[in-house]
């Protein structure tokens, strides 16, 4: 009798979706899991003496005012050690274990729904690849993103979920299975972003070539269960129940049509800088292809540029050492002076100059890292690049004009928001933004700028993922 | 040279959105500033004595505690008088200007997305027979709501902006001129409730049979433009630029497992009446069809259910009285005892009372309201009749249980998109329900309890558009 309900498909696809919820979720606090253990180690490791920490969560550190403070030889010799010991694992695995593996995934996810069938790139061992990949690619320090992993490695799952005999009649079903796939892409969102709305309007927008979505329900149910277990899993490993992830105690005000010129403002800046990422992306990847050593070698040019990006990254101070997640955190956070951020007794010139370095250090190193043959994606990069600019931005406009509607962390949210449309072209990330923060006021500025931003940018070039996929061929 | 650069689909296509935006921004301006006008005569005229003002905008009321007070008996025949006029000038726009402005024009849309040509239906005629019916249903206090027909309008202006010789191209390609009206009906419901994730995602919803946005962006601009103006002309009306439509205290607290399962079971709640709703409304439909006189005599049919609804909306008390926005602002405010909500001097089964029959009153007119051959939709109904649930039950925990962490108006929120996914079965207008309240604390409890809701729904009958489409054959 069981087996007869379970083959109805409509039954089974009830049973499906919060199954696959569940497991991405359980994915996703893996991952966390696994980053939280390698920080403490890595904290282990590099602290010689226990000035030095740096602390992951940011809320207790101590001063580093001196430049002797802040750069010591054995500290950083352990730091680059570590960051390239970590980057090796991740080539490893994809010239291991699966070379599908490397990259977002996201332009992968397009071709597939689109019709084309890569089966290896849905594959188990791809999956494990992609997961230690990416968690020891973060490990190592180098600017990449969780967003398209996290999907690819859900629509994964979701493809393995339906191999089982139970889920038969999903299997059978075309359209369900493309169904299917919409809900994991957008629960690989959530797992990442906590951002359930913003995660199916992008899933959505990835795989735009057969919408077959019809009614939003299912991908909602998918978001849904993935987010209850990881607001759930957020209260059990820091504080707050469903709580935004990000605190964001900005108090809106009431912004007029002289602050709205201000937004399309930011939109073509932020908009500018993506067509020129793009651009500068589109470089460097023709570059590697032209050369067979640096296509074929995967290992040695991992090697060199993750060598590179930890020197950079240590030697551009304390901001740019701490992880993506810790960054955003400060940019959204209103109560300056944040620890790594500001720091007291110094010139508004230096804030400025922290900002500025962070800025183009890691718009320089996510060039680099996203072409490097590993797991990883850029949307998270774009996004906290963008908050460090709008922050500069908000900063600015603070210190030297008086009366403000935006405080310097909604500039942030803003100005992030409009990056990360700039480069992929998508308005839907700019709603993770805004989910992050945990209020809509910032929305009509989110919006505005992103589509400003995201124009500039169609202007120029082709979004970041189509133009991999044309050199991909 | 200018009319070469229009002729290519691109450059029109970024002139046509913007403008399209602005007109249906400007189209529910009219509304809102026509409903105003009308709202401030019937104030004139009921008023005998100035004690009786009903405050339209709920500021600064009366207090009217004794029954004396609250009925008079001149001034309850001016309401009824008053308002079976303006049933009787909206049926009259259908039955001399345009028969296809009848209803919500949900169903409509939906299938000449599927692509029925239905070319009467978005003609001139309609536009005008739907707006000026629309006002004076929502005048005469029915208990209809303006989302589905703002829709239709804004479907409707952007056919005739196509229309234009400057606009040609676009005509041409018919992916374009559906994309424009996913454009517009994203639009029309920014221009009711400023609502432009939810706005979206509803125009895509509604219209899945042939999803071809591809990219969002052209919907988010079209959206954007009409927010824009949406909250700017806010802000001449009366205060706050850009703020949520709703004023929304609610601070969030932690939430846990218990409060989940408290979420489902509004949903359970609501999807049951959601269900019963729709049992009801097909009875209706098929009794008023199945009488050859019910269904000729259009505007006797109006003068008696006018009659009939404004007996009991007056009889009802001065809750059920005030128009679905004010009583929305009661449902949603933290800051209690609100004017008609609840009187200081009363017990609480006062309130409860006061709070039951107006969700009783408000489902049957409801019912008998949207069967009318007047143009009115049924979705803001929905969410103000389940804010009035959801602030009943809040209301009751509150005083019989000690902590909870959802106050009662976070409940009204939440029961609100829980009865309004239970009958139309989409879950995006509950992301119309989390834009009001200009918060995403409530994301979480609001999709689980729409997701809820929409299944128990599902499992009894179908949703409320496929319904009467159904009826219409």
């Amino acid at each position: 009798k069981f087996t007869h309900w379970l083959g109805k498909e409509r039954i089974s696809t009830l049973l499906f979706i919060p199954t696959l919820g569940i497991l991405i979720a359980l994915m996703g606090i893996l991952c966390d899991f696994l980053l939280m253990e390698l920080g403490t180690l890595r904290d282990f490791v590099t602290s010689r003496h226990n000035s030095h920490v740096i602390p992951t969560d940011g809320t207790t550190p101590t001063p580093n005012s001196s430049i002797a403070d802040k750069y010591d030889l054995v500290e950083g010799i352990v730091f680059v050690g570590y960051s390239v010991f970590f980057a090796l694992i991740s080539v490893c695995c994809i010239s291991f274990i699966s070379p599908y593996a490397v990259g977002s995934g996201i332009p992968e996810m397009k071709s597939i729904m689109s019709g084309i069938n890569l089966s290896r790139v849905l594959g188990f061992k791809t999956l494990v690849s992609k997961i230690v990949g990416m968690v020891c690619a973060s490990a190592a320090g180098l600017t990449i993103g969780r967003t398209g992993p996290f999907m690819h490695a859900s629509a994964i799952i979701s493809q393995m979920l339906m191999n089982l005999k139970v889920f038969g009649a999903i299997k059978k079903n075309q359209i369900v299975r493309y169904q299917m796939l919409i809900c994991a892409l957008t629960s690989g969102v959530v797992a990442n972003f906590g951002a359930p709305i913003g995660g199916l309007l992008f899933a959505i927008e990835v795989t735009a070539t057969t919408a077959v979505m019809g009614n939003l329900w299912k991908g909602f149910l998918c978001a849904t269960t993935t987010a209850i277990i990881f607001f759930l899993s957020r209260s059990t490993f820091s504080k707050g129940n469903f709580h935004s992830v990000y605190e964001f105690e900005f108090v809106p005000k009431e912004y007029g049509v002289a602050d709205l010129i201000t937004f399309v403002g930011i939109g073509i800046i932020t908009g500018l800088i993506g067509a020129f990422f793009v651009f500068i992306y589109e470089k460097l990847v023709r570059f590697r292809l032209r050369y067979p050593i640096l296509k074929q070698s995967r290992i040695i040019l991992v090697l060199v540029v993750s060598l590179f990006s930890a020197i950079i990254t240590y030697s551009a101070g304390p901001l740019c050492r701490v992880s993506l997640p810790t960054a955003m955190k400060q940019f959204l956070g209103q109560n300056e002076p944040k620890p790594f951020l500001f720091e007291q007794d110094q010139t508004p010139y230096y804030k400025y100059l922290n900002l500025l370095v962070f800025i183009v250090v890691k718009l320089i190193l996510t060039a680099f890292n996203i072409v490097l043959p590993i797991p990883g994606g850029a949307i998270t990069p774009f996004i906290v690049t963008g908050a460090a600019l709008g922050r500069l931005f908000g900063e600015i406009l603070k210190d030297h004009f008086d009366s403000q509607a935006i405080e310097p962390a909604g500039f942030a949210a803003i100005a992030s928001a409009g990056l990360v449309s700039g480069t992929i072209r998508n308005i839907s990330p700019s709603i993770f933004v805004l989910e992050l923060t945990g209020q809509l006021s910032l929305l009509v500025p989110i919006l505005i700028c992103s589509i400003t931003s995201t124009a500039v940018g169609n202007f120029f070039n082709r979004p970041l993922f189509d133009t991999a996929l044309k050199i991909q061929g």
